[in-house]
């Protein structure tokens, strides 16, 4: 087994809120994350895929083909937008990068073909920062 | 003459919108860039001084210093910040790259010592698109 | 479960020389990494802990105090200082990235919450040289 | 048990191109990467190893030592060669990074000394694609 | 006036070799570099142009119009090509770095709008080795 | 005229300590640079050559000879070393990024070949802080 991975970025606005507290304690809990103007990031996000090359192609995977695919189903949906407002799996959610790496993951896992399994969903926030997600 | 650089970052969201156009021509100019909910990047900001040494310190400007003047004139006012909104300096300008970087300059000139020189302000919007302003 | 890392740094001098060893032997084992006068890195920190988000704010763990603690109990300790002379974690230690990998993961593990685990210490001593540790 | 990470580069020519195929075949398979006149990468290669740090020296394994068992087996046959032509054991074999890691870890691991365990080896085609393989 | 840099990349094979000399004479000023079979790189490419930002776009040019440029004119003609053997404006020169540069330059210029010039093309063969040209 | 330059590195200690000041002063002025024991970088060294290619090679210079020349007159007397007690060219001087750069121009600038000029010397003490110096 071998795991690929193809990297892919997008530049995005959000805001860390909770609707359910009141405005003091969202800036008590996530100080100027709050914002009510939003600030944004270039996230920079790895997908790797596992399983077995083929032995035809040599590829696990056709890396151009597992980008088109981030691309179609995140890329597109997230860059240049907010995250809070734009995106309709975020919905009722929290924007940290963990639940965004969890919602990316969901996502991406259905439109991967036979043999290619999701091994992991890796967002940097900021060149400091990042989440991983495995998928449990 | 030696050349000092200190390297910053902020996060901020922004958008491209001319209020003297209409919306179609702002999507044309500007296309995914014009999204009325903004987006945003992680801004990396790198500040060159010039000068001749002090031969007591071997220091041109003790960076400690450069970073402090950075982080009070420039980070705490654009960092989790919206640049269209938030920002004082950029109002009633186009929150590009090249006007920050030069709305940057005109900030942080007037608080450098006297013997210390603002040579360059170079801001880097994604990790593959930077512009550099040398004052004039 | 998802996993949580954030970066820090700091620059110090070391050697690596064994008192119970010739100067000879030292020399022999560790060439240029011996030196009596010392060398030094900058070093860079990678710390990843695991757990589940908190519905609430969609955090594993504040990424905010998540430094806090590694500045608290590492940084302070190790930023500009002696590794060998300074540090009171690796007295009678060798100053290997090894050891430091595992020093480090003793000092922090005690000081994360309730739910946060931590998963990895991820110690680069130069961008082509690094060390993992997860706890065992 | 720590993980000890050495990284090594290679500049190399290759092509994608399945012999067994016809020139159309590979022209819709492979796109520009069967071009017959070739293209080639800066390749950057990680090789993980893991194992109990010595107490007298305080390493898994002089990183020294690894580098130049990298050089040795590696670098010295694959940099600045043609991967499709030159290097013996990707005969017959496609050159994809898949392929170029598993024959990497087979090419090293009879070269590592008891006590080190070949862990993980990593390959970056470009800095947005790379491969990894643990052996199994 | 500012100045505004775009990166592009594309991986290409080449060689070193000066068809008026012997091939002893090759091997001994280019080594490996003279590989008959070639050898490649993943080139990084940096365009700086320069001007006034126009005052309603706050843009000295359009990033996403001057990578079209740098995409049509260069890369369509480098990307996954062999650079001796595949790209006209190469033909009877030899492919260095240096050369490629120069090429460049003369390739891009012609291709920008009034009012935007071309100030440098920076050319990465290795994350270690760049060239600059500024046009004379 | 095109400029070529090569990236090198080194990792050694030093410390900002004034020997005509007090104790006192010197923590005052350099805080936890002055720390008796010692601290240490990782330093990048990019050295830019400019001049005309030769038509023969393409090259201005050829960068293995430039790497050589760098090697032996820069990094082997400082790698691994103390920059205050090891290195003869910085005896009596602050330690400071600054004279370093100047320092090490003075040491490269004549073993460079005719026609070959030294352009800049750019060293990094730290990925966010820089020199730069020109030779005046």
């Amino acid at each position: 087994m071998v795991y690929l991975t193809r990297s892919e970025h997008f530049n995005a606005a959000h805001r860390l809120f909770n609707p359910g507290w009141s405005y003091e304690k969202n800036e008590e809990v996530f100080g100027k994350c709050a914002n009510e103007n939003w600030h944004g990031h270039n996230y920079e996000l790895l997908v790797t895929v596992k399983g077995n090359p083929d032995p035809d192609t040599g590829f696990l995977f056709d890396v151009k083909k597992l980008s088109l695919i981030i691309r179609q189903h995140i890329i597109e949906r997230m860059d240049h937008h907010n995250l809070n407002l734009d995106v309709d799996f975020m919905k009722d959610k929290m924007c940290s990068t963990e639940n965004l790496a969890m919602g990316i993951w969901e996502q991406l896992a259905p439109h991967l073909p036979a043999g290619v399994q999701l091994h992991c969903v890796k967002l940097y926030e900021t060149p400091r920062i990042y989440v991983e997600y495995f998928g449990r």
